[in-house]
Order: C-alpha cells, then structure tokens, then sequence
C-alpha cells in the first residue's frame, strides 16, 4: 500500500462509508452526515488514493481545516462546498460562525472558492438570525440556513459543471487527443468536474481517442487521482511525467490542452496548479488550443489581474521526499509553489457555466460575470477560430 | 533509507571502496580494479543516491550492460568510459570484444558516447593484435590495449570538461541564477562533468548566486544527484518540480538555462534528458540563453537532425510506480521518453571543449568537429550576444 504523501491527520477519524450519493451529491468527495452523535463533514483522504478509499470524519471546523491545508480535500469547486458546509458545521455546535469563516478562508490563500463558499453560508447564517425570537431560535434557524445555502451550492456546481460540460464539448474536435494537468473530476465537484467533465462529454460523444494525464508534481494529483478517475470511467489514458508534455506537443500529439483553474483574475489570467503557465506558452509555441474550464464562482472580479493572486508556497518536504523517503539530500531548499498565473492571453478560451470567453480578457470575463447575464442561455461568445 | 527507484541488479556484488581517486581519475562513479581474482569495473549505483552510496562489482560485461541499462551508470561522458572498460573487461577475460562492443552499443539507443567508447577499445584491441606472435599474446596485447584506449579515454575526458568548464565560463554573468535539468558533474564524467562543471567554475568564480535544480522525472537525477554535488560542494541551490520552472523564468529568476547533452545531431539538435526540450522554449519565450554543454564525443555526425536520433522509452512502472509503491493505478499506461529532442534553433550556444558554436547549426558543428580544428587553442566561435 502506498505511503501518503503529506502527514496524515491525526485529529480526523477514518470509516467507509458506502458510495452510495447522497444529498443530491453526485460525489463521495464531500458528504454532510447527521447521526445522533452530532453532525459532521466527511470526507475522502484524497492524499490515501490510488491505494486507499479512505475517509475522514471532520466533526469540527479545526479538523476541517487541517484537511484542507494537507490537501485531504482540494480542488476549487470543492473547496467552495468545504467552505460552506464548514460554516454550516461551527453553526450546528453553536460555534463563532464569522471566526469559522475567517479561518477556512485563509486555509488556502489562493484557492477564491473556499473564501466564497463560507461567505454565503455565513451570509445565510445572518439572514436567518434577523429572524429569530430566541437566541437559541436564532442557533436553529443559523443552523438550518447555512446548512441548506450549502447544498444549494452544491447542486448549483453539480448543474455548472454539467454546463461547462455540454459548452466545453463544443471545442472538442473529432478522434480528440486531449492533455489535461492536475485533477479536475468529481473528486473535486459535486458534479463531474471542470476540465474533466469536458473530457468525460467528449468521450460519451465519441470523440475522446486519448487522454494524456499530467502526472503533475509535487502530490501526483494527475497520476494519483485523475488517472483513478479516467480509469474507472473507462477512458482510453497515460500517464507521463509533466516535462515530458514538450515532446508529445512536438510529436503532434495532443489536439488541446485542456485545464481547469484555481482562480482566474478579472482580467482573464488564470491561477491553477503549478505547471499550467509553462502548458500554456508550449500549447502557444506549437500553436494547439489552450482551453481553461472554471465555474464563476472561481473568477476573482476583485483581483483586477494576475499580480492581484497570491500564490501559495508549500513546504520544501512536498519536493524533497516522497511518502515519508528523502529523494533530495537533508537539508536541500526547494521552490514548491502550489500554482502559477497563465496571463489571459495564452488561454484560448475560457469555458464557464454560462458559455465560452474568447478571446479571455477583462470585457469577456464581465459579460459573463454580470448579473444581468444569468438569464442569458446561450454562451455568450460561441465562435471557435480553430 | 530510501528505496531503490528501480530494481536492483541481482549480480553486482557491493562493497564500500575507499573514496580515493585512482588512475587519474577525478570520479567515484566508475573505477577499473584489478585484485588477484581478477579485473573488475566498480561503479557508484546512482539508483541509490543520495541515501546509500553502493557500489557495484562489474566482473562481466552481462552485469555491467545490466547496470547500464537500469540507470545504476548513466551520463554521457562516463557511458563512454563504461563502453570502453567494458571492452577492456572482454578482453581481459578473453571473452569475444566485438560481441562485448556490441551489446554495451545496445545498452542505451540514445547515447551516443556508449558506443563511441565501445568502438574506441575495440579499434585498440584489433591494432593490438595485430603485432601479436601468439594467440595467447595476441589477447594479452589486445587486454592491454583496451584498457590503455579506456584510460586514455578517462583522461580525455577529465580534460574536455576543464575546457567545458572554461569556456563555458565566459557565458555566465556576474550574479547568475542558473536553471539545470538532469545531473551532468562528476558523477558522469572522468571530471567534473559538462554543464555542472561551468557551474562549478561560476560558484568558484563568484559568479553564482543561484543554482535551481530541477528534480528531473520520472527518476529525479535532479533531486537525486545534481542536489547530492551542489551540496557537497557547497553551492547555493534549490530543487524544483520541473513544471515550477516556468513560474521561475516568468518571475525574472533566471539568468541562464544550462543542460548537458546524451547526443547532438549533425545540425545542432539536441537530444537529452525529457523536459529538456520545454525548458528550451520556455526560455526563448522569456529570453533567456538556452546554454548546452558537451564534449565532442557526444556530436554524432552520421545523425543528420534531431529525426535520425532515436530516443529511447522506458518501462510504465518509472512513472506509475515509486520506489515500489504505485503513484497510479495499476494498469495505468504511461509515456515515458527518456529524451527528447530540441531543434538547434532553440540553443543560444553550444559549449564544447574546443569552444563554443553559436549559432548552433551544421556550419559551426563542422568548424569545430573536423580534425583540422583539433589544433586551434582558441574557442572557434567566441562572441556573446547579450
């Protein structure tokens, strides 16, 4: 059985729970429980997989944090549900809700959905107590609301990424060879994901001919998970490792490159794991689509461009051993960014569950971000050059 | 201790020699030993470091093809010098040389010096004999000769990377943060190797502030070796994922990318290590020198371009596996190139011991490979654009 990667939690209890989708929740991902010993959040130890389906049982928002920061749980659909469903959490233990939210916030500094996700749920919280007769009335109804505002995130992003899905389909070519980087499936959805909801719609329509997996260094999410997830979905996939992604777009190997983002600016620049810059000028350099997939609730209309993101640096250890083995001397330094910024300019386009942005600029990203483009049901740019 | 990142050979014994240097040369990485049981090549096992410095007992060539080819000896320059003590090893055992030559050619389609040195020892052994009254002289004069072409061969090669080392000098600025990829000191050579050697001469210099190292997947020579010889001598160096390079060079901290070469085409394509090639365009995309170093022993002139080197792939397991432990799931595909290939428009100039080629191309390979440039002491091309 393979070691994991990052130190396993010592707070978050493990048990199987079946797979079986609950909630309106089409993932094991992420899942709320409510037994008689008091609500929990429950998540799958993505840092245990391929090797291991793993559980862990956060019953307070500390646990949950602790996830997030090792990555237990990842990805920016995601991280928006863990977000809420932790507000939801500290609310049910009659816990400080604002405090909860300020502290998953800052578990990840640049992923934006975990910030938005607690933020509606504390906003539902607030709502709610206006109400109250009691301040235990005010508890319940805190409770309840912050709860239902995080399912009803949940099944907005299971419906975003159905309709990244459908839009993104729309750039795929026939006998499509397709490189994707970092994991973008259900394991960080409450649907199908960003990038590989694209993928998988490519692939029920016939024309997926090869998924080329990033294996995407230093945690192996590629490898790890998005290899897990295209192989139980039956797709035809390799693995390689990230610099090895050069020669197959020197080969003519790949079709499209395909990503989806961790925060995208106002002005279109994109944020995603470490790797996808360096994608983005070799997709350019051998002139092949670089196509970003990414729900709204990733753009960060408040960082006005890619300087605006912070990008967080995790430890040295990430880089410099593997499952608990040196592979670098003791002591060595690294550079272990957990991401880098794509300028806007070399994604081709941006997919988004209203329609596609292209080029990817400020002006595109408003149309699509503005209110009054909630009711507009065809993308709002469609057109694609290749 | 870590574990092996691919199998250990079951016939190399292992044993601890003393660290001295011998036989004039300045490596630990392969050594020529002749105690009462007869002669023996002993190579450091890189598959092991940085954790266990073993060494392997060559007695045959079965066992140092096997070495050879499972990466415990590997480099460009020391291939060379393990083809032709390998020879050498034939000879000594009265073994057929050219069969000898032939499988160690074999080893490692893409490395060029392999055969190159195989070739050398048996052109040694056939004048040898030659002169030879008997057939029991004949093999004693051709044992001789081999290992007197393999030593001669060493002490080429410890020269070439003084030259290498020199001019490659000229190239760095006052200041440099240098990116590398792969291992090139003295682990793959009989000095102090090819671009880790300009490296060497910078930090002595006082000219290198920064030394990045990528980790170089699947089998992190980067993390692994290049991190293991900056430390012991002392430079200032970080390692990397390789896909973190592009957010170095996005971030103004890098001055100059310098590789080493396993072989170089007729025209200036460069083949080495994967992730080579992207590294090239990455720093053309950012303007940054795109530096290679080689001996000439590594110019294959029977290769016309990049098409006409083979490049070799290696087993899934590299990839989808890690020190035993899968990374992916089982049955997962892979795309494992150990090279690829980078056209010779990419490289701002090659360094070689007998000067630098730039622009890179058929013409200045040619000016510096034929045997009438074998006599002009200064570096046939000189100038530095920037």
């Amino acid at each position: 059985m393979a070691r994991p990667t990052v130190p396993r939690s010592t707070r978050g209890s493990t048990h199987r729970p079946p797979l079986a989708h609950t909630q309106g929740m089409s993932t094991q991902a992420l899942r709320w429980i409510d037994p008689p010993a008091g609500p929990a959040v429950v998540l799958l130890d993505q840092t245990r997989l391929p090797a291991e389906e793993t559980y862990l049982t956060c019953t307070d928002v500390a646990t949950l944090d602790d996830a997030i920061r090792r990555l237990a749980v990842r990805g920016a659909p995601l991280l928006g549900l863990a977000g809420a469903f932790g507000v939801a959490l500290a609310a049910h233990r009659d816990e400080d809700v604002a405090a909860a939210a300020a502290t998953l916030t800052r578990s990840r500094p640049t992923a934006v959905n975990l910030g938005w996700g607690a933020a509606r749920a504390l906003a539902a919280c607030r709502r709610a107590q206006q109400h109250a007769a009691t301040p235990v009335d005010a508890q319940r109804l805190a409770a309840r609301a912050a709860l239902a505002e995080a399912r009803a995130i949940a099944a907005d992003d299971a419906e975003a990424s159905a309709a990244i899905a459908a839009h993104g389909l729309t750039l795929v070519p026939r006998a499509a060879r397709i490189l994707t980087h970092c994991n973008t499936g259900a394991l960080v959805s409450a649907g199908e994901g960003t990038a590989f909801a694209i993928i998988l719609a490519a692939h029920r329509a016939g024309r997926l001919a090869q998924l080329w997996v990033d294996e995407t260094r230093p945690l192996l999410q590629g490898a790890r998970l998005t290899a897990y997830e295209a192989g139980r979905a039956g797709l035809p996939y390799a693995v390689l490792p990230d610099a090895a992604a050069a020669s197959l777009l020197a080969a003519g190997q790949v079709d499209l490159v395909l990503t989806g983002a961790d925060r995208v600016a106002a002005d279109g620049s994109v944020a995603n794991k470490v790797g996808t810059y360096g994608l983005a000028v070799l997709a350019r350099h051998h002139q092949v689509p670089f196509v970003v997939a990414a729900p709204l609730s990733s753009i960060d209309f408040a960082a006005g461009d890619g300087a605006a993101i912070v990008v967080e640096h995790r430890p040295a250890a990430e880089v410099t051993s593997f499952a608990g083995f040196p592979v670098a001397p003791a002591g060595s330094d690294a550079y272990n960014p957990a991401f880098d910024v794509t300028p806007a300019a070399l994604v081709s386009v941006l997919v988004t569950e209203r329609g596609l942005a292209r080029p990817v600029n400020a002006g595109t990203l408003h149309l699509l971000g503005t209110p009054r483009a909630a009711g507009v049901a065809a993308p709002a740019i469609v057109s694609m050059e290749r």
